[in-house]
């Protein structure tokens, strides 16, 4: 890493800088182990398995629609312990508050927590308060903490994806960075995009306790699919091919992503992510998606262990390898 | 709380209009029960008892005398844990990073934290980054959160104070503060004052192991002994009465404190704590201290149960109040 470089936006987007300072910087001076490129960490206190998970949350604007930064920083620590299989149990929530931000602002945002806390079923059992001075600051940024138990001895990690391993995506993808970016700049699509912010741990246990066996999962924050999909191939060191025509994308998502010249497959979601299912598990685990809701489908296959790649055959058949983001598409989306 | 209101540094400065803010907002929205006014809280996860604590750093400058945000931020939140008793085992580590930020700089920080918790025998076990644009943040801030586990069945909290119990300081007040400060506002001290910056989770199992049974403990962060206190006296409906003899300060701070109409007392400290024992303890928590370095004293004791006060006796036997800071004394210290 060299040292004069400066910190960019892309550094924090889920793309190949981030990698980079993780891998580089974080990962060889912290005790993360295999732990690094997952949404948590597995620990052990005495006779017991953990979850644990952290994330601060800057997102521009505070309010979007179908959600807000409060629900963001419960659901999306929510959903790291759940791709673990983990049932979460307690959050920290910490405040970097600007000067001069307005104290309703700051209530409406805690009883979105509050709220939210309660739809996940977790509880928020400590916390922390900075203020700093005015344009020193962004309004409000959280981290959200959370710790987790492993109730089955399953491990689900990318090391456990076997070729043959179907992928299932729990629904429709790009809403979440959309309603955000939109909200941001102003632009008003009709209809209105909304952020498909949700808590997974319901549906992850669900799947769990149907007897699905999860060789892995990731949810589809930033970068969006390709990215998380990029990462898992890269761990696990498979090759991964998806087909364009399963991948559920609404038309007001398409028709947003042409005007600004995004990709719907490194948009950021909070409510989607995959999960690596034997071929046998395919249509009972998108039977009981659909029955919470959502149109889940089955989006591609792992091929073979010859490459780390990602590839993506559209509705002519003809396949284009899906890269890692190499800058930074859409900052600031959670 | 009038929602009109807007946020002010001192509603990050550990003094009352804090105090509101976590009564009238956090506390009644969050799960956080007992644990709003404690430096953790204590959690159960099967058959373990935890305690698990978060703190935003946001230290301006990022660099002073005796420290940086990086060993700050590890040794804040294991002194958190250090304060009800448990072991600190794992960290997570939360970067908020400017756009623009040098990445050496960075690097530097990451090795303190390293460094840090190689000290204190804690692991880093998970992390976040995120990039905010350039004059929305301030070079970086960290969040770190903790889990320790609980090794004795003993409760340590201000509920279990007794009246006639003696409250014990570990060392000499207002360095960490007068460090920081020196270091924004480029006053040279002379000699320089250096911060107290330490972390106490080995020092405060040394006292357990030695059968030191401890009522409650806190160390002296943000608002400084002052507000420490005063938060244990209202918390636990007790009187404490201080003498200000015996409450070392050293020539340096008390000199610095003067030139910028500073009270020791209220200034913040990261590597002291008081400890409420028993009047038969006393001899050996101070011996014990006094062995792991650092001028131990007892400063004064727990007189009754009439009123939740805080005074101070001074050397020609005049008692005064010492009240919580009611507006911010020092920013962004921690």
């Amino acid at each position: 890493m060299n040292s004069n470089e400066k910190i960019l936006l892309a550094h924090g987007g889920g793309g190949r800088l981030m990698q980079h300072l993780i891998q580089n910087l974080f990962a060889s001076c912290f005790a993360m182990g295999q732990n690094a490129q997952q949404d948590a960490a597995l620990l052990t206190i005495g006779s017991e398995n953990i979850a644990f998970t952290t994330d601060c949350y800057v997102v521009d604007p505070l309010f979007f629609a179908g959600g807000d930064i409060g629900s963001l920083a419960v659901y999306g620590t929510v959903n790291d312990l759940a791709m673990m299989g983990a049932q979460p149990l307690y959050l920290s929530a910490a405040f970097i508050l600007e000067e001069g931000l307005e104290i309703n602002i700051l209530q409406r945002i805690v009883h979105s927590m509050q709220q939210a806390a309660l739809t996940a079923g977790v509880k928020i059992v400590t916390g922390d308060t900075k203020v700093v001075d005015r344009g020193r600051g962004h309004g409000i940024f959280i981290n959200t903490t959370g710790i987790g138990c492993l109730s089955s001895q399953a491990i689900i990690a990318p090391s456990m994806i076997e070729v043959g391993d179907r992928i299932i995506l729990n629904g429709d993808l790009g809403r979440h960075g959309l309603a955000v970016l939109s909200a941001r700049e102003d632009l008003n699509f009709e209809p209105q995009i909304s952020s498909d912010l949700a808590p997974l741990n319901k549906i992850v246990q669900t799947l769990l306790q149907n007897g699905i066996e999860i060789h892995a999962m990731r949810d589809l924050t930033r970068g969006g699919l390709a990215s998380a999909l990029n990462e898992i191939a890269q761990s696990a060191n498979i090759q991964i091919n998806l087909r364009e025509s399963q991948i559920p994308v609404s038309q007001e998502v398409r028709g947003a992503c042409e005007l600004l010249g995004l990709d719907p497959l490194y948009v950021a979601n909070e409510g989607r992510f995959v999960a690596f299912v034997k071929e046998q598990d395919v249509d009972k685990t998108i039977e009981i998606l659909r029955s919470l809701g959502g149109y889940a489908s089955c989006i591609g296959q792992v091929s073979s262990r010859a490459r780390a790649l990602v590839t993506l055959e559209n509705n002519f058949g003809q396949s284009r390898i899906l890269a890692l983001l190499s800058g930074e598409q859409m900052p600031r989306i959670c």
